[in-house]
């Protein structure tokens, strides 16, 4: 029935020396990522930096992600916007770029009532007509996704299919999940723990530097191997850890740099890059847990 | 030595039915508050719909906001937005068009550490090369403009010439005055509290419905009739009460147009108009306190 | 090595009709908890009133729990207070009558810097010289055990045995059990996610009603039966979810009543009693759980 | 009408070296204040120990305000607690003690629903039957008095006369004004900005160390000298700012000790002395302020 499970990398927009984006290597990491496993992608959202975008950036990106995904992976295109018809007009863009489902930030900025936000989604979801997932992201939005605010979009937008979970609420996980929504929860280091009340997979950013480790930590917990599934969880925990103390899209995309040899850009300032030396700490540290060869990343 | 002092009507920015920035209501709107004694303008900042403007509108904005008040009244013109070169290209469109100084929140959404705000300011006010005023705007932001950040500006950012002080730490416009800034209180219930402990003046929405309500506190106050000044505070606090139960902006645009005579529109979705009943109660309580009026607006 | 794991209800503080503790009714509590299988109890912490209890009554509920449990369960007992003085006083009391260990919320009310707060539980912990659990309760403290915090407390105090992790930041367990410490969660929904991530155990008042579900979680996960145990966390959310409706203390003390056959009394005030209404709401619900026949309790 | 306006000290609680309670320096620490012209006391509030102090003590402390008042300038004596019992006992031996209104914190720690805390104030203004007054300190009690809290305490509590107002919501300050409170604000730094919109006076501990300060500051206000008004405050501002880079109660203690040649002694733990240098820093800022000689205090 639901089918967006599983683990979903939480894109970064590459982005050429000139700042513009870079289409090769947004193709080239995608392609990584389906082959280690990635059963979907989030893109242009938080680690993709969704609202520096130009409006015409977004419809470009959902053009290349649908194209490469090409059916092999879902496709779930960010589109929020500070004004319901920027939105409306990405997720229709979006929709007929062939993407699967569209995601948006409640708006933000003006922090609008509840029924102005439920307004909101219910043009965006008419717009595209194609699964919605709302991005529950109160640390950027100033906005809670409460479990009222989710029933209340739940009854007046018919297109709504889950959210990204995103905020302190852990144990909503389970209630979101008892509404029949997908909750996709968003933390790379608690897939584990949130399996066990009823998530329905994760989106997070570090997924798509190592994919294979998150699906290990699936596929682990869907056989019943627990103690697998919780060792790869602990790894995967120490990698997260990391981005809280150099800037996290920054880092994103110098370990993917690294990694799949491919330059990835800085982040849009104000976000700055990385020094040099918060570059080699970032991958000296993932390097350490495994994470920067392509070839070890089969086992368990 | 400080040139921006005194009554700053934050501008509403009126649109046309098709919701397209309406220049004639715009300038009409800044004549009346012209002939009413206004000192200056905050332009297309909170109540003016800000970040919900395209760029090519804020800088059709300046435009026409530096002709009309053709040396008349000070035009702050605010130019924030989530990347810096789209606030610095703002900013420099904005200086081109003729405006006194520039205004900006810091970067919101991705809420950057104190070193990337500072960078950002440093960019954008070396783009306008005008006098350039912080937007201490958490309610909307998340970010404070704390005392420490204050100065922190300061010193990098040679343009930096006072803020709008939108936060909840009243007691900070001292503290600001005191490293010599143009202390602006963002609150139109508290601007002759804020003229006792250093405030320039005061930038909100409500004042330009009736700007010599603002202008008779502060006539009032400077020639030590701090009973009338009080008065005309106590008088002032009684219309801001009114937004806090209806839509800000919807009720500014819905009052000047009743007042003025023009029609100045809604505001961008997902924020939403008046109902009719809205509309009814924010007119009558205008009008019972005296502010629908043209003819009585100079008396105290 | 770590001695405290498990299950850890929280237990109640049973009053007589004139608001006194019921000693009698304590016993009997505790000892249906043992029969149960409860690996150890928390005793007079949030959801036994604590800081509404006396010193003196504090020491008194200590004798009794270290009496009744008599080796067959661990006793932490709780001897919280905003002075340093009174803390220490009930922590050396505790010891005397025979307790495992003891826990303090920090200081409250005054909120103390973090080298007060450490210095607070050097005396306490010294004081009793016999384990020490933090109880990280920001909710009613205002102050969150961050792990800088309990890094600092692990530096200076050498009875630090472990944590009630009652805060938000649900992925800090991992840390905490990574730095040596017991984490008991304090959340009774969330102990088989807890356990995935590092957790000891369990310490929340529901777990007293019927411990039989919370032993299960337990010894199924234990097993790698972990369909089992998300089963009963599913049965133990369901319960949690009804004390947020109305008086969680209030609330606990009529289902034991109603379960056990005997008086537990009221909250002290300002916390009220239920109305018959919200009683048969609680006892309603609470069957229909499964949780409120004694019988019934072994099976999973 | 409303009898109790003007300036508040908030007295510490001066305590011998075994930290028990210095009557005699409490008194001749009265005596000071009343000479200087304050106009009433909040005894044992939050910059007195309020809630680190034992019953017993409150009640003496009662007793000797009274006693040296004796009719000179107002008691407001603080009886707040975590339990309605103890909170409405104190009442009464304040009542019986001579006071003339009493204070309270609503109940802290579990945060009760705002029914309990209505009924809280009710029990402890009818035990006492003097004038009431809530003491709106949400930074140590995690519970805001708001206007719908404090109308709703109004309607149930005939006893209510009015508010210490420490929460940062300035611009409330008119609004309990209106409702025929007397809004005492609780912040030396904003006495004057508080009198232009509506405040009755001032309750704060920095005011006990030199009440002449905002008595100056009443009274240039009140004969309509705003510019004295205003350059009082400005000083008494910069003493206030001392406090928040050393502890609070303990610069109090010790600047009342040096400033009246009384040995107040210390806060008690967890709050810890000041060290030798914060102790010269603290003395030597408010010397410079001229707060330190009893001779020079008269003057405006």
């Amino acid at each position: 029935m639901n089918e967006f499970r599983g683990i979903y990398p939480a894109l970064i927009t590459p982005m050429t020396r000139d700042g513009d984006f870079n289409e090769d290597a947004f193709r080239r990491l995608m392609e990584y990522n389906i082959e280690s496993g990635a059963h979907g992608f989030w893109v242009a959202g938080g680690a993709g930096e969704s609202v520096l975008l130009e409006d015409e950036e977004n419809a470009r990106i959902a053009g290349s992600a649908a194209d490469q995904a090409a059916g092999r992976a879902k496709i779930i295109m960010h589109v929020g916007a500070v004004t319901t018809v920027r939105a409306a007009r990405m997720a229709e863009n979006a929709a007929e770029a062939g993407v699967d489902a569209v995601c948006a930030v409640p708006p933000f900025f003006y922090r609008p009532g509840p029924d102005e936000i439920v307004e909101h989604y219910r043009v965006v979801g008419a717009a595209a007509d194609l699964p919605l997932f709302v991005y529950n992201l109160p640390g950027a939005t100033g906005v809670e996704i409460t479990l009222e605010l989710a029933e209340k979009i739940q009854e007046h937008v018919p297109q709504l299919a889950g959210l990204k979970h995103s905020a302190p609420a852990f144990a909503n996980t389970r209630h979101f999940a008892r509404m029949g929504l997908s909750c996709l929860i968003g933390s790379a280091a608690l897939l584990l723990p949130a399996l066990t009340i009823g998530a329905s997979g994760c989106v997070d950013g570090p997924l798509a530097l190592s994919p294979d480790v998150w699906v290990n930590i699936w596929t682990a917990y869907h056989r019943g191997d627990i103690k697998s599934s919780e060792a790869e969880q602990k790894r995967a925990a120490d990698l997260y850890t990391i981005f809280n103390r150099v800037g996290y899209i920054a880092s994103m995309k110098a370990l993917i740099s690294e990694k799949l040899g491919i330059d990835c850009g800085d982040p849009r300032p104000p976000q700055r890059p990385l020094t040099s030396e918060e570059r080699a700490f970032v991958i000296r540290t993932a390097t350490a847990l495994g994470m920067m060869g392509i070839e070890g990343q089969d086992g368990d």
